[in-house]
């Protein structure tokens, strides 16, 4: 059985690997894959933006998710099973819900409050080990999801709002949703959206963020621009990002997670 | 069998993945769980506390570590059996005592001298990969500790000094032992020691720090105080540390590995 | 089987976590080995030279490694066979050739082109996902390399040119390939040809790196120097780099990947 198992706990320190410790203790033939631990610490959105693109990719099992600014207080944790048998365990602070909407919603949803598959004492400040992923290993070692605790009605999990683009005529507002490692930036913009305004591959758009103008052509990919270009362009999550070609785009717009870009299509 | 691995490489390089290879071509069939490698370059104490704190969470096996600043120089290469059986292999600094300790101390203790164990030649600069990682793995492949080199007094091993806090009545001195990706700073002060000093929880206490002053409430997790408060809580570690809810401690304090801190609990 | 898997794709994102999840979708008994995925973005011939000097410490299999500032543009997505019988997957702009130039060359070489060996559709953006992961998975699987496209002549294939020392009586003009975490900078200088110059260990290297002087002893390992010290040493893949003893000649010097350093042998 795989675990799958996202975080925002960085390599830097033991996390993660006293994470690995408890799994391998609890379900030895349980087989981890880490999908990042470098999660901008505490972006729950970012992560459960991440978690809904990657785990398509992964193969079905357990999926262990761990962003928790509010770990120790009164948020739930909880195990949940997909419409297609997936299961999902971590905080209930709306990082589980947009990957297992992938799959079909959430059939069941449970409270981790079966103190018989959490380690003793759970301590207040990391679940990630005392609670999450002891159930995660329980359930990958075959323990049923309704042991792990009392069931929770699907409808009270906590949702997060993922902003949504203002699409005008000629005039597009979007928001920066991620910035990877090669500086590209991520929009909560799809392809889709961007057809129904009817923009052809070669057009020229003016971008306007953080005060200053940009010049960046809708192109296919990085190879399509000349190095130093900016260039807009469908991502491999088929969201729409920004990008300098050999470059970085971020680094450019001085753009990070949450700014806003205003995307001027150039029209009469 | 497991092989849990610790070091100061970092993951930017290859010395991790290539140290993977050689416990893989000797034991195939051992499992390799990455504790950290992100130990700050040369931190043979940093790491030694690290080790101490995680292996009760490890499965039991071969603990390989390697934070070793005088690679290539007069220190021994070993391998140690502690009191629970456990297989400790790294450099004679001091980084593998704290941990054996906690599984009832050194029971027996050799010099890693056996060439048919290492590769060769042993380069000067990676024993990593050329002597720790293989007796690592030949240890998880069934070589018997003994096999590995002559004995060595458990008495003779290097021992490193943990800095001590000074407690008084009203005052606590304080070292910063380690430093989070979260920013939360931990002291080298227990519960326990807290508790004799009979600070209640809600207590607020003054913290001088690299000059300046701070207020810190004495709570029991990040959610307990409001965004941006100092608090000072016990990790789940059993250590005391500082965070700032939402925020790093570190950065606000200035504080890094070794700053002292000085707790004023505000008694007259 | 064993998979190695090097790239520059960096640990903050899925992207690795993704791959290892398409590698286990296809390939689930496929043992992957992170070589390192920390090589600096779009750094061909750093990651080709790492590869070199590593793949004779991993067990014998697939080999894949990313590094791609071409995606998506008219360089071919290849797999070949080197002399020994390694399979190595990447993207054919010279980064696989030093590796398995290691090995005997190349056997043979195809291109990655049958559909029914990548994920559908392929991305313009991410070809590790949806072209190189997959092939790695179906030949570690038992695909034979044959299946995966049309055979390429392997004098076609492209290769990166490594710089070459100049190597005079008294001066040596040496570029630095790499600069690791602990501030060591390799450079494109190996023993041999400091043998030939005949530098004798404990002698005194004059270096001159961006318009400062230095002096360097030629020593054997870090222990051999004082703290802070600057030393010439055989790495431990034996090429001659510049260390600082407990500290960074990276940051000493001033140096990175491409500088050019002058070496004075003190010579009248």
């Amino acid at each position: 059985m795989v675990i799958t198992f996202l975080t925002d706990f960085g390599l830097e320190d033991d996390f993660v690997g006293t994470c690995h410790g408890v799994i391998a203790g609890i379900a030895p033939d349980a087989r981890v894959i880490d999908i990042t631990h470098g999660v901008r610490p505490g972006h729950v959105l970012q992560a459960a933006l991440v978690l809904a693109d990657v785990l398509p990719y992964m193969p079905a099992g357990v999926h262990l998710a761990v962003v928790d600014p509010g770990v120790g207080g009164s948020r739930r944790p909880i195990a949940l099973r997909d419409g297609e048998g997936r299961l999902h365990v971590g905080p209930d602070n709306g990082l589980l819900l947009p990957a297992a909407d992938r799959f079909g919603g959430v059939a069941a949803a449970h409270e981790l409050a079966n103190a018989e598959y959490s380690l003793q004492p759970v301590s207040r400040t990391f679940h990630g080990r005392d609670l999450f992923a002891p159930a995660a290993a329980h359930l990958a070692a075959g323990v049923a999801l309704e042991d792990l605790g009392p069931p929770l009605d699907p409808e009270s999990l906590v949702r997060i709002e993922v902003p949504a683009p203002e699409i005008g005529q000629n005039r597009i507002r979007a928001t920066a949703l991620a910035v990877d490692r090669f500086g590209n930036v991520a929009l909560n913009l799809t392809r889709e959206q961007l057809d129904q305004a009817e923009l052809a591959p070669g057009t020229r758009v003016e971008i306007l963020c953080r005060g200053d103008r940009y010049y960046a052509v809708f192109a296919r990919t990085f190879a399509d621009a000349p190095r130093g270009e900016l260039i807009l362009y469908e991502d491999s999550y088929r969201n729409i990002a920004v990008a300098v070609s050999r470059g970085s785009a971020a680094q450019l717009l001085r753009a990070q997670e949450g700014t806003e870009l205003l995307l001027d299509l150039g029209r009469p």
